[in-house]
């Protein structure tokens, strides 16, 4: 495949297909699910939540490739590393990232797990609750690293999430050290409050070495220890050149070069569900950087891209975000 | 698996997961695919199709199964019979199915053909046109017939796409005698212009046996030959019992003993895609049926049921079909 002379974002992460389903609270508390959050889960627990669970739809999903989409619908040129099986949703997945224009090359795994998927719940306050079963998706290795591809990008974004599995973490400082060595930055999510909680003292020793962050603020308390959002946000400033941090409905606060630039929500007409509000949020800031727009209107952007996500079921958009932004911004 | 000593309505078709994807007329133009329609697909088409086609997503669906997931919402006991792969695709089918209330126990296809998939392609004017590949769905065959289930049910509905291969006609034939000689009712819906076209002879003999018949205006002039919609239900009610005819934005005529009912649409609040309009119209008319409703009252359940279907992308009830006949009887 054509690979660009020069993209604006990779992403690495975690290949996954989407489960999507409506409930209600008493499903999650009858299966002890904490709401909002990810739980990672195993076969069997995957095979006995699906079998309870009600009927579902499929989307592609997986954190850094929902916003490699949000990125490519804004105009962005950009691909896409992470791992699925050779099987049916490894198709899925394979297919939809190209149909949205992403680069994406990687070798599927062979003859081990199967593709992952993430069951997610959706209860009536538009909360997704997120049961993750990896599969191949944690079998990325550093051997699945294009390296040309990584020092052809402007920025190669990682997600926490690939924290979570040995193999997966190696890959991540790998990208990560291919990326500086080509005088390339390196952007990363903390992906989710409970993974920042299972591997603090790493994510506190990488933070270190990232020049793009990307935190809400549970994730940010958690990784801080700090009581308050504007102290967190300080605590990450004093570490990282530029770091956004979301605030839910509050919109966002973007912290660099010594300036604190406070990001307003983009109006909602309804919320429907909130799979792929921060990866959407990371895509319409990354769009915005790797274009050359100033700090805050690329904040702007990524809270119109977020709303867009949230105002339907499923994680990537469902509207040209470029078109988007152009309407508002006209 | 528990069944009940009688349901209401038992559904034989293809069982087949949907891959619905927004798209516009130029592109149905440049593949050559005839808009509203459904067209039978090769491997090889299924797979170079899929690979120009937009991002999608992946729902259950399957024209009687669509019916019985609309029956299931209003409250009926239904059951399926059809037949997957045991493969990912299949297991999302059995999952939704059951996930609604469907009983559902054909065994799968062990190393044959993939589960069927139809990939659906919604142009701006909500039309769908359907692509499908039948691959596992087309090798049910009489002995998945399960005969105690046909005989329990009030009403044995099959689908017309079964015709398109000769395994699935013979099996349709042999549950058609089972619940007549069990002294139960067959109903058939002719699915699809061209699979009547295909078929003509077969349907024009079939018809005869068949107790509730559905047809849009399409079928309807296609089986008989005839120039109005008038003269094509007068032609079909000569034949049938229970004769359903659907008629897109005018609603829909039933024709029962000597008498014609006109029943109009239901209000709709926007149309986003057609798929699944018909199936859930035959959903409530059955329902209502075997509700021991009058058909006037069936036929405004179905068009209520048809209404929801066609609000949203995919082909299955979104929101309780109970609850919205309750509120809007209310």
């Amino acid at each position: 495949m054509n690979k660009p002379a020069l993209i604006d974002v990779l992403g690495v992460g975690n290949a996954i297909v989407d489960v999507l389903a409506e409930t209600d609270d008493a499903f999650l508390t009858k299966e002890g699910i904490a709401k909002g959050g990810m739980t990672l889960i195993d076969t069997d627990r995957a095979g006995s939540l699906y079998s309870r669970m009600p009927a579902g739809i499929e989307m592609s999903g997986g954190s850094a490739a929902n916003t490699m989409a949000g990125i490519a619908s804004l105009g962005g040129a950009c691909a896409y590393i992470g791992k699925v099986a050779q099987d049916q949703l490894g198709e899925v997945f394979a297919h939809d990232i190209r149909a949205i224009g992403v680069g994406f090359d990687t070798a599927p795994l062979i003859g081990g797990q199967p593709t992952a998927r993430c069951l997610i719940l959706i209860t009536p306050d538009a909360q997704r609750s997120m049961n993750t079963f990896l599969g191949a998706s944690s079998f990325l290795s550093s051997s699945d690293l294009d390296a040309d591809l990584i020092r052809s990008a402007r920025v190669t974004y990682l997600e926490g999430y690939l924290f979570d599995r040995p193999e997966a973490k190696a890959a991540f400082f790998a990208a990560a050290k291919i990326a500086h060595d080509a005088g390339r930055k390196v952007s990363l999510t903390l992906s989710d409050t409970f993974c920042v909680a299972r591997h603090h003292a790493e994510f506190t020793d990488l933070v270190k070495q990232v020049d793009i962050l990307f935190a809400n603020e549970g994730e940010a308390l958690a990784l801080t220890g700090e009581a308050t959002f504007d102290s967190a946000v300080g605590a990450l400033a004093a570490k990282c050149p530029t770091v956004c941090v979301t605030h839910g409905p509050k919109g966002s606060v973007i912290a660099a070069d010594g300036k604190i630039y406070k990001v307003e929500a983009a109006p909602l007409e309804r919320l429907v569900d909130t799979t792929g509000a921060g990866d959407l949020y990371a895509a319409g800031m990354l769009y915005g950087i790797t274009a050359g727009l100033s700090l805050p209107t690329a904040g702007r952007i990524g809270s119109m891209a977020a709303a867009e996500a949230i105002s339907h079921v499923g994680p990537r958009p469902q509207r040209s975000l470029r078109e988007l932004v152009a309407s508002i911004s006209a």
